[in-house]
């Protein structure tokens, strides 16, 4: 695959009904732009043409289209990447994040936000008050992630938590975590940075986990840190065998594993404990109908998501972020656009 | 009825099978026991014979019995005072809370806390770490309900909520309701310091209300004040029906109004507008299973209730602090016990 | 108002996208149409202008609109009546029941089906298979009301049942219920005639109430009739307050009592016993996403809902099958058409 | 391991408080009874000692003890074999299923009832109408998992459903499902008979599998035969490797697995499909609190449950039962005894 991230340079039209035209801010890198860049998949989503990525974005609204009354030129937003179509049994049960006709910003064939204009429906677009910046506007994306993780894991106030991987997802569900009211939160990682940093964030323990681990020593160490025994809830953002397995361990009988990270085709893992302890293993995708409430609790101060960027690149230098990014080297690395001047063509990427 | 409160003296004898001797340190004055001192009743609860009040309570552990592995001498612990039976239909499915034969220390016809010491079971008893207050331990109480009420109303991270009422149960609904992540909190009361001390508490809004205000009115003030058309949940910690009216009118669709304090016999209701916009009216009892978790928002710093204490009484002062509590004098009335000395009969109040 | 139904006459043109023309075969009497018919209004539904009725519908497709993929002329089906926005935040969610902006063919201002020809979105019509019959397919409507409530009221197999209301939804609650495993249900009713309906489809037992009954005496009756103290879940289908209250006062602590059934403004209710039994009351709005499952029921044979039709009389005694209706003779009242001479308009009642 | 089974002789005593002797009727061979016999252990459970095993049992109460009111001499039983501690965190919670302290009759070091005398507390002794028979009441308990399982799954009225496994476990999951509404129900296995025999309890299709089958064409298989797609929910009773993978991909995004079979100490399984898909793999562990609601169900006839039982042996042929067991010969092997001359001790096996 050829790793050249293009300039946008088309001619703009206008917007179509009920879609915004932005000037995009800020583009944040993530993990599944990683896989995608190097790999040219992800899951069962195959890049086969060439594809401009970025999904975590915020920006300013240029152009309104008709029927467009959320919105108005010059409101700065935080953008909902995926736009479900409406239809199917999954939107109209409310679960929209599985819908299968989703068209997700910067997810092939889609075309994604590391460009200076985007077009987005503008029900899908979040008026950012004066005092959110555009990166807490942009990591309004990956903190839904984590909130939905924390529902689907049913984080309680007083309770006990394992996150497993302390990427900037992991990050980010120990930060909805506490803002949910968890109060001892175990956060282990491979990578010594890392553990530093969401101790830094608010971890009340961390451990630094090793690939080839026994798993048993592992959870009998987090237990003791803990002093709880088990967990109340496990949230796996790492995707790794070895941390699945964690996390069943860990976890309290009667209890959740939220997994959100993805890994290998097959992992092994030890069913009969997930049957016998009778935990529920739940799968997360993505966010749904949250994003009113991420931005309240960044608005309000509730959560400070700010330290998250670690590493800020003009948009002309992104491939340079990008290996800052999969060096692993701190957390999320922004790319920053400039006003842009107008004047190409506006790819609509949504309906 | 006679209201006097009779002072304790009666000759020490030995803790029964895991049960534990308590000094207690404070009690605090709750509603239902002005109920109980000015109408001799809550709900089905009469008051037959003399009984001693007081269910909010922490203090010191002087004894322990036989069986008690969870506490030693000398531990400091808060006190869950109810003591369900463990063997009904409630019980064994969980909710304890409802158990028809429970011992409810201070409730008819159990005596309760207002006495140098109590014996109380062990299990029901939370060791306070070091930094925690008595005062603390003797708020876990209420904050449980709090709790309790708020995950009934399933109060989500960046949610809006109503609340009905800020007495001191009002009040630690919104401390729960923050540490729970709820962002835009509105809470009404009729009486201007119970709403300044919302405010103060951290209150998003605030409206004083009058007896005979139109509802309707009242609900678009709210509506406006919060900029979000309908709340995603309401709690009643008022038990009127001008604030049940009100809280069903200004609720959303498809989400909650959780009611926790008890009023007359029959209100009126638009159960019409309830199953029109089919909406749950929840009613809270007490708590159940939530002691560790709320001993665990407390100590780990995320919920500060210390301010709820407004008036301290030595227990001899009782009368005087009743007079206080009933007047509706600031928020939580404590009667502060001396290290007694242990020379008297201690009644068991529990199993 | 003038209770003229009007007999429908107008040139006939194209059917719209995704929509599909019907040949109406069958149209239930609901209670919602006895409320319009008298009284011009249904809550805040109000009847402004001359309106056709009708909303419990089957017919047969006799021409599709552009981009219909789900049914092919002369297909038979079931309509589900009320069309939701799709964009709107309760449609987002899921609870299109809730859509403020759904159009409910033959609710105002959308004319309904008591006509030859209908177009309906084909997206709300649902293909009988050959063994079900026109009038099966219009009693899904109903069904799928009652499903939606025992889903509320979360009926689980060998569960006691309290069923307040013996009319049309309260004989489907019933069917309902016992598809879902319920093995122990009581249902009352004012009306001796309706009562025996249900003991004749499977009540285990039936209650003969007044108006005027004392409420606690009929609850000490239910209980032990049913020989299990209290319920483990009740559904009105009444809307009366009497009905409201037996149901909350013979309902098991910490379960459900799901309301059907729309009353008067306002209605007194014990709230303080719905608080300290820790009950929840539900309303239920319609129904919302079963309508695949509901002819599951229906085909698989699990149900067996024709019993239900009482009366059958042709469209152009309509006003004959009202009274009747009125009445409260029997159950339900059919409205039957014979294939039209399609030469008349067809008014679109969806999008 | 010394494979015989020992025949009970030994002296009477009294009842202990609240315990009742039970003479045993019947007793079924369950899997884990297999497994116990060929393995010497399950999962954690290990057999030190000589054990006698039986779980699945219905009997006659032969004598009381102090305490019991729920039942007198005479009375015909069902057993719940696990006898929880009422006082763990996991009791206190309603889930006595995953009590660590749990008595379970059969299980080391517990012995069970393949014996002519037993006793078990009162409280887990469910008495039977006189037209329910001793088989069925034996049968509760395998029922009772099946009930379990089909509510972890949240089968609804109208839903598909596969079943993976067509042992006695399956077979009673089809029942609860059945029972439950589920209409359109797949069940798979490796073992024709045993397919047919699903196929005559009323499933709606079956598939004989293959050990080595693609897992791929299966899942296509299914979802062709069913006609839907996706399943709305999976059970597994097989624990097999192929049987999870199976119901992971023929499920539907955001729905559930329940998983109730044991199977090896890791294994393969699509976790990323569990993410991407959203799904909830959940695991079943025996029942809780459903004994009341399973009788009903069997007491009703709203199951039948009558036909599992395939053989029947004297107590003192119970090796030749093992053998027919083991070799997957028809469904249920039970053993029967004959009234007992009370002779012997009774070992009390609860609390």
């Amino acid at each position: 695959m050829d790793k050249k991230i293009s300039v946008w340079r088309r001619p703009l039209y206008l917007c179509p009904k009920r879609v915004v035209q932005l000037a995009v801010k800020c583009v944040g890198i993530c993990g599944s732009d990683l896989h995608y860049f190097e790999e040219g998949r992800l899951n069962k989503f195959v890049v086969k043409e060439p594809l401009i990525l970025g999904h975590e974005v915020s920006g300013t609204v240029k152009a309104v289209g008709e029927g467009v009354t959320n919105l108005i030129v010059g409101d700065r937003v935080a953008v909902e990447p995926g736009v479900p179509c409406r239809r199917c049994e999954f939107c109209m049960e409310g679960k929209y994040n599985l819908c299968p006709n989703r068209h997700f910003c910067g997810a092939p064939p889609v075309g994604g936000a590391m460009r200076p204009v985007i077009c987005h429906p503008a029900e899908f677009c979040y008026k950012l008050p004066d005092h959110v910046t555009f990166e807490e506007g942009m990591l309004m994306e990956p903190l839904a992630v984590a909130v939905h993780a924390c529902a689907r894991a049913e984080i309680k106030p007083g309770s006990s938590l394992l996150i497993t991987g302390a990427g900037p997802i992991g990050i980010m569900v120990l930060i909805a975590a506490k803002a949910m009211g968890a109060s001892n939160i175990c956060v282990t990682d491979l990578v010594q940075s890392r553990v530093d940093f969401a101790k830094g964030m608010g971890a009340s323990h961390t451990v630094l986990v090793k690939a080839d681990d026994d798993i048993e020593v592992t959870a009998a160490k987090v237990s003791h840190i803990l002093g709880c025994g088990h967990v109340q809830a496990a949230v796996d953002t790492s995707g790794a065998e070895s941390a699945v397995q964690l996390a069943i361990l860990v976890t309290k009988p009667g209890r959740i594993v939220a997994t959100v990270g993805l890994g290998p085709a097959n992992i092994a893992i030890p069913l009969n404990q997930v049957t016998f302890k009778q935990i529920d293993l739940r799968g997360c995708r993505t966010y749904c109908n949250n994003q009113h409430e991420v931005l309240n609790l960044v608005a309000s101060g509730q959560v400070d998501i700010k330290p998250l960027v670690s590493h800020r690149f003009p948009l002309d230098q992104a491939l340079e972020a990008f290996d800052v990014a999969r060096g692993r080297q701190g957390m999320k690395c922004v790319l920053q656009c400039s006003e842009p001047e107008l004047n190409g063509t506006v790819l609509q990427n949504g309906h």
